[in-house]
Order: C-alpha cells, then sequence, then structure tokens
C-alpha cells in the first residue's frame, strides 16, 4: 500500500505519494484535500515535483535552490513527473524536472541539490518581532473545501481584501493536522502566501501563480529540530503591471532560523 | 558578417552574436572582453541565451520571468544553445533553454514571454533617493581586463572589501562604451552586482553565481526610453549559510521605473 491510498497517512503524504514508473519518472494522483478553484493547490505540484527528485536513487544532498514554472492548469486524475541528472559533480547536483498529463508539459522546474558546508555565515534578513504563534488567534478558514483547509493561518500583520497601505504580510503557518516539516513540505508552504494583490484590493481578482523561485538555506537538521511548530512567513510585492505581480517572502523557523527565501510571479486578470 | 565579427559592433553584441544551426539551435563564441576569472562573465552566458530565445522566430511576447542555474564552467571558445518552446498560450510561451560545449550542458534556464496587457498596476518597492549618476564618480576599473572593464560602476552606498554593517550596495551601472538598453543587456546587468560577501568580509573569498533569477517589470518601451543612460541597481543578502550566500536586488530605469527584480544564489568558498 503506498501512501496515496494509506488513509491513515497525514494528507500532505497522500497527495505527493509517487510511484515509480521507470528510471527518472513516476506516477502520482491529483488530491481533493488540497484542491484549488481550478487545479491542484501550486504548492501541492512543487512539493511532488521536489519529492520526485529527493526519492530519486542518485539523488545527493539537500535542496539549495529551486524554481518551478506552471504552463498550464492540471486537470484531477493522474500525473506524470520526469526527473533528469542534468549534471553532478563533487558537491553538486542539476536538476530538470517536469510534470505532465497525456504527454502535456503543465509544470516545469530547475533545482539545485548540494552537500552542505560548515563554512562562515552570517544572516542579515531579520526575522520580524512578533508575538509567538500561540498568542496569535487562527483565521476562520476561507473556504469550506479545499486546500485552505489543510493550512491554519495565524495573521500577525496584513488584512486580506483590504486596501491596506502596502502589501507586508506576517503570519503564523502549519499544516492541518500538524506535520513534522521535510522539504516538500517547506516547498509547499512557500506558495502558502496570500496573493499580494488581496492586501491592495477589496474586492477578489482571477489571479494564478505562474513562476516561484525557492533558495533553501538550511538544512535536513534545522527542518527536523523545527518539527511540527508553525513557520512564520512573511512577504511583500514590490510591483504590481501590466498583468503580473511579485512577491518576495521570507520562511523562519520558530527557532529563528531562516528556512527558505522565496519569490514568485503572478497573473491577474485586470 | 555577423556581430560577432563587426570591429564596428559594440562588445556586447559581439559577444551575443547568434548564429542559427538548425531550428531552435544556435551558436555562439565566447568573448574575450566580457571574461571573468575562469570563464565568461555569467551575466554575459545569461544575455546569449535570453537572446537565443529572443531570436527565435516563433518567440511572442516580451520577457518575464527568466531563471538560470549554471551546472560548470564555460570554457573559451564555442558554445551552443538550444530553445525548446515547450507550451504557449494565447498570451505567454514557456521556454527551455540550455547552453552546451562538445554535448555538455553548462547551463539551463526556463523563462516565460508575456504580452503585457495595459491593467491597474502599482509600484510598491521604493527607489532609493540618491543622487544621479552625473553627480557619483566613477570607479576605479578593479581590473585591467575583462568583463570589469566592460560596465562603469558609480558606487552611491557600500564600499567593497570593507566590513561594512550590512551588505546593501546602490551603485549607477552602465556598459562601456554606452549601449541603448534591451533585453539581453538588462539581464546582463542583473549578474553585475558586487557579490555580497565582499560586502561583509575585507579578504578575497572565491565565489561562484549558481543561480540567478530575474523579473521583468516593465516592457519593451520602457527600456526604450531609457536608452544609454546608466541604471541604479540595489541589492542586498539575506542569508550566508554552508556555503553559499543570496542577494535579493532591484534594477530602475532613470525615469524611476522599476524594471527588473533578481535574485541569486552565490557559491562562496569557506
Amino acid at each position: 500500500m503506498t501512501a496515496a491510498s494509506d488513509p491513515a497517512a497525514h494528507p500532505f503524504d497522500r497527495a505527493v505519494a509517487l510511484a515509480a514508473a521507470a528510471p527518472g519518472r513516476w506516477l502520482g494522483l491529483t488530491s481533493e484535500d488540497y484542491w484549488n478553484m481550478v487545479s491542484p493547490f501550486g504548492g501541492v505540484t512543487a512539493a511532488a515535483m521536489m519529492k520526485a527528485m529527493l526519492d530519486h536513487p542518485e539523488r545527493r544532498g539537500s535542496p539549495l535552490s529551486f524554481t518551478l514554472n506552471f504552463l498550464a492548469p492540471i486537470e484531477a486524475g493522474e500525473f506524470a513527473i520526469e526527473t533528469e541528472l542534468v549534471r553532478a559533480n563533487r558537491s553538486s547536483q542539476h536538476w530538470a524536472i517536469r510534470l505532465s498529463q497525456q504527454d502535456r508539459v503543465l509544470a516545469q522546474a530547475i533545482a539545485i541539490c548540494a552537500l552542505r558546508r560548515d563554512t562562515w555565515g552570517l544572516v542579515e534578513a531579520a526575522r520580524p518581532d512578533v508575538p509567538p504563534a500561540g498568542r496569535c488567534p487562527p483565521a476562520p478558514p476561507r473556504k469550506a473545501s479545499g486546500f485552505l483547509q489543510r493550512y491554519e493561518f495565524r495573521i500577525v500583520h496584513g488584512k486580506p481584501f483590504a486596501e491596506n497601505p502596502d502589501s507586508l504580510s506576517q503570519a503564523w503557518v502549519a499544516d492541518v493536522p500538524p506535520r513534522p516539516l521535510d522539504f516538500p513540505a517547506l516547498t509547499a508552504l512557500c506558495d502558502s502566501f496570500l496573493p499580494r494583490i488581496f492586501l491592495r484590493r477589496a474586492e477578489f481578482v482571477p489571479i494564478g501563480t505562474v513562476s516561484i523561485n525557492i533558495y533553501f538555506h538550511a538544512g535536513e537538521e534545522a527542518l527536523v529540530r523545527h518539527g511540527a511548530a508553525p513557520v512564520l512567513t512573511v512577504a511583500q510585492a514590490q510591483a504590481f503591471s501590466d498583468g503580473h505581480f511579485d512577491h518576495h517572502g521570507h520562511v523562519w523557523s520558530t527557532d529563528g532560523t531562516l528556512l527558505a527565501t522565496t519569490q514568485q510571479l503572478v497573473w491577474y486578470k485586470e
């Protein structure tokens, strides 16, 4: 029995469960638990593509950089992921990853895995001084079904569907039910940010992420140390223009470790 | 005669000149004018890959997102670029681009081109209030040969090779000789930022960019309007850890237009 069919598994593990079909080729199934309006939540698609790379028997080291472009909506049902190890050297690997349905490529990613080395280091980004998650009330789910029910958002700053003076948001976010953090889950959390346009405009506007980029600043140990606690997510847009906006975000561990920085580009209707 | 062999052409145009070898396959030649320590300046490699996509007869719209991972050093001599239009719809195109020498892939990129639409917009990033380029003295070239001679840097903030309290830099940067801005040149300028580690440590440390990501926030008209003036570049690191650091940067036009936001991940030795 795979995680996809194991009713005792966490919904996230069921959603990203993959079956090896051939070397470098994996089959998965979209999940109703992580469904968005017309296709799966982009974060869970990203997580499945990350997981395919992590599951590859030749993978060495941990994720360092991951960029995913969404080409077209994924439909409910089976999908295939192809992982290509384009180049490897002693300390790093370069991957190309594509997700398709009926041989139509719907998402493409490039990624780097690397062995982390103990070096001089310095975190220059400042973690905002916010109350701990336990002192911030969970926001009521914005929808009765779909992926928003799979995350708990404790909003510290940034009221959605309002004309805020800026698009800065700070929120504690956790899987529902709680689940120990790993790279696929962190990848999905990097797409859990509220679309920035909802922080600048009061009315709903159709949107869709077209590109997401993640740099992982901490290794496996930091994720294990973090466990199943909420992560602190901070993001702000730079520009809304010509039908696309961006954001730049940080994901912090409860112990103050900068886990990831991320940016994305989002299409909007008008 | 192609730009590569035209002595009257701008060195940048010679460096990114490509000859069509087959549909979706282009040949280029590395340029001594843009040579870095052991391989070409990453920005000119990125620009050549951008140009291959732009030159493709099926390309529609202008660059929106461009992510390039550097896999291994490029050697002096001929290189091939392959451009694949992975998916196109009415308003956008998704590309995969690879650069190789002797069939070894040395750089891979994914990119999006899109038709820009007139929509509600807002620039949230703030252009720093700095003196105009004409009032900032050009920095003396850091090297007697190579790509650093092909750019003029007028540093406003951020003294290199010093232990600054943060890695923030602000600099006016221009092609030498001046050259009207276009997407390949802007792509290269997005890699012209001083490596952040040189703003936090006084001594030289070996470094190499492994990934660069660019979002283009303005279209062709804004670039034409900008012309050959210097661009204002602003960047800051978020973290230096485990042998890699990042930065997040902005490129502004003289008229205050946000041309691009960019981030990159850089390997460092110790």
